[in-house]
């Protein structure tokens, strides 16, 4: 059994589970109470408060105990929206930015706010003079994360926060994926956090705001937490959050070289283990422990649950999941396949026979997932094998110039792929093939395919019932 | 040792440790993730989901988990009032609901909705009759404890809610302080909870819209919970929420019989004990375990701290604490004395002894506090001591028929009272002292005083600066 979806959620850390228990007789009390037992719960409180900063790099009145990593991006960027809008109501997002952020983008557009979304390049990260242009004098808040939760690219950071600070707009910093293996360096303003991710217990995110950063509490009234996260303090998690906090960050740089090898090798050996399997994200500049590819010809669904059942908890931000019917938005935003995509995310302590076991099993995995799905591979130069179905897809050529349609209508991820795949050998090179789909996927998958298998993708036109993607055949 | 403040948070149930440590391996991963972790963590939540909902008389998918009661008072008020905005933005609610409640409500204004606050009286219970005429044709919502967190008094839920039901209104039921002692009966449409509160874990509150309620999410998009409440959720909390609100309910009924005995001991004691003292709230519909008093001529605050000296942890609505300048909203819209104010809430399992020992301490400590601030006590018909100060607080009669005036300008809770008692004797009978005061607590505890002392409070009219309050010598 290996768990490698560390990004979702990391098992509890054996120092969060110590903590978390040790504080359970002293930390239930209600620490605005001046009894021994409010008085007990409130040092936990400051210590843990104390810890946390230490480790996030700020002043402990700087930091509040949220009830959730998606809690801190809601309150932080609301607070620090309404406490700016004199200046304006802009807000600048990254488009990759994790769900929170953007669906508190959304709330800020339906109250009237404007949002500018930032595109990233085909490794996910921004450019950081291209953010900059973003900012404009009504700016009130820019996010950026600090790196990205679905390929693990790392986000220049340090560089937007100085055109930022330039332009004097607040930087708020999420940095969920990124706060155990250390602090955010450079000068952000705003920063989030989610003890979840880091092996801490669920239920403690942190929201830091700098002194000197405008900041103005929306919602209801409450006094805990500095005005800024209502409700009773959770003070046995928050003791468990930044202890293991704590933990984890002590531990990093050592765990970050070993972790570092094994997703190097996976990031080498999946691709030539799977055939057409593109892996994406900075090679480089990205967490260490993190590494996501798609594959050609596979629902991401049916891969993770033949990897479930071979041992391997993955995750996928394919549209073909059984949750979701778009891809997702962060391989939309990088222009990736989608199709097949497999994100692993190595928890803490992973060892290199777990990798070594996954390397053995997902080859045998995809290749099973797609004979299911009757398609071929393109491993080398071998022609399509026997395409059920296909036969029917493809309406007989017009003329001898005229287009070959592929009817993929109603045929979700990764089907319309599959018979473009299946009958772009039918037409002659220069020859063109049209597929006609409705599935959401298929608008970032077949441009795609194309460049991974080397055909000139031409362009989309809105059809009578979904669009017409136009491809030509050059090899 | 002897914690008696469970209605500010509740010891951690035996019920609720074991299951939180049970769940702690099983119920981190992510439940909306299809691999065995998920998996699991998803049936954990769906089994806590199915008793929680089983012990409030519910059915399950009407029922989501928050971060706290606060959480689950703050989105359901504006999730019910968004809801029915095109009914009107008119909201009710008892004057003496919780702190989340009133704040919800003033968000409400703030945001331009009207608010109509519904007296007590001196129970501290609201008429449903009255409650019933605050209805009109533009309320969306109406909001009703099950049960005082100050005073205990039970609220009556049923017909309020009947009269709601007549008038098409949906009501909001925050049970914070009786679910734990079994679900709440009637006819209401939401209904809140707080873990913590009847011994679960902190960071678990639960709100409760019934099917065919009208609910308008506000905020960010979240997926989880039904959309009601965002952010990962905390299931090992959630499962030992669950797990100790069975438990103490399936307990409620025995331990209710044995608890009420003890508080009613306190009610019959602590005022033969501690001479001019005030039990207040409802003596017979009431919370088993909850008993609050106020003591004339003490603050809160030493009593509280030598209370807690001699081993008892206890709350207070004075204001003459240090956490607040203006005296408990609860006994304000009763209008009782707030000076000198004990709340005793008992947790489950307190001892007989515990209690006697209480009622053996009690008296000396508040008799401590009422030397240590110079005040005589009005036990039997004794005369004033010798009240340092007061001599030259009280200026000199001006004329045989004139007042006798007391500065107590910029004296704080209690003295302005004391200050009073002081002087009372040396007006003749029919004769009138004013007290200048500007301490808030005076406008509530000057006549508190006077009903409690057989003298005849005539009013409070302004003055230079705070009230001149008037009072007439009867006894």
């Amino acid at each position: 059994m290996s768990y490698f979806d560390a990004a979702s959620s990391a098992p509890l850390h054996p120092v969060a589970r110590q903590a978390l228990q040790a504080s359970l007789d002293e930390g239930w009390a209600d620490p605005a109470r001046l009894y021994r037992e409010g008085r007990r719960a409130r040092m936990l409180l400051d210590a843990a408060r104390e810890a946390a900063a230490q480790a996030v790099g700020c002043r402990p009145d700087e930091l509040v105990f949220t009830s959730s990593g998606t809690r801190a991006v809601h309150s932080g960027v609301a607070g620090a929206l309404a406490g700016r809008r004199r200046v304006g109501g802009h807000l600048v997002v990254s488009a990759v930015e994790h769900s929170s952020v953007l669906h508190a983008a959304e709330a800020h557009e339906a109250a009237g706010g404007s949002v500018s979304r930032v595109p990233v390049g085909r490794t996910g990260a921004v450019d950081a003079d291209t953010y900059g242009t973003a900012l404009r004098t009504d700016t009130a808040l820019a996010c950026l994360q600090s790196a990205n939760h679905e390929v693990g690219t790392e986000q220049p950071v340090a560089e937007v926060a100085e055109s930022c600070r330039a332009a004097g707009v607040p930087l708020l910093v999420d940095a969920a994926q990124s706060l155990g293996w250390g602090p955010v360096p450079g000068g952000w303003s705003l920063l989030t956090g989610s003890a979840h991710k880091w092996g801490g217990p669920a239920g403690v995110g942190l929201l830091v705001v700098r002194k000197g950063a405008r900041f103005a509490v929306r919602g209801p009234v409450d006094e805990r937490e500095s005005g800024r996260a209502p409700g009773f303090e959770n003070i046995p998690a928050i003791v468990a959050a930044a202890a293991s906090l704590r933990a984890v960050q002590g531990a990093a740089a050592e765990e970050a070289v070993r972790l570092r090898a094994l997703t190097d090798r996976l990031r080498e050996r999946v691709p030539l283990l799977v055939p057409d399997t593109e892996v994406v994200g900075d090679p480089v500049r990205r967490l260490p422990h993190l590494v996501t590819f798609s594959s050609l010809y596979v629902d991401g669904e049916s891969v993770l649950s033949e990897l479930d059942r071979a041992g391997f908890s993955v995750s996928s931000g394919s549209s073909c999941t059984s949750s979701t019917l778009t891809p997702s938005h962060v391989l939309k935003a990088m222009g990736v396949l989608s199709e097949g995509n497999v994100r692993v995310s190595l928890p803490v302590g992973t060892t290199a026979e777990e990798v070594e076991r996954f390397l053995g099993v997902l080859p045998g995995v995809v290749a099973e997932v797609r004979a299911k799905l009757g398609a071929h591979t393109h491993a080398g130069s071998r022609a399509a094998s026997r395409a059920g179905g296909s036969e029917e897809a493809a309406a007989e050529v017009a003329g001898e110039a005229g287009p070959l349609v592929v009817d993929a209508l109603g045929k979700r991820c990764p089907l319309p792929v599959i018979e473009l795949a299946k009958v772009i050998g039918r037409v002659p090179v220069g020859g063109t093939v049209v597929v006609l789909a409705d599935d959401e996927a298929a608008r970032l998958d077949i441009p795609a395919w194309c460049e991974m298998r080397g055909q000139r993708y031409v362009g989309e036109t809105p059809a009578a019932r979904g669009s017409a993607y136009e491809v030509i055949r050059l090899a």
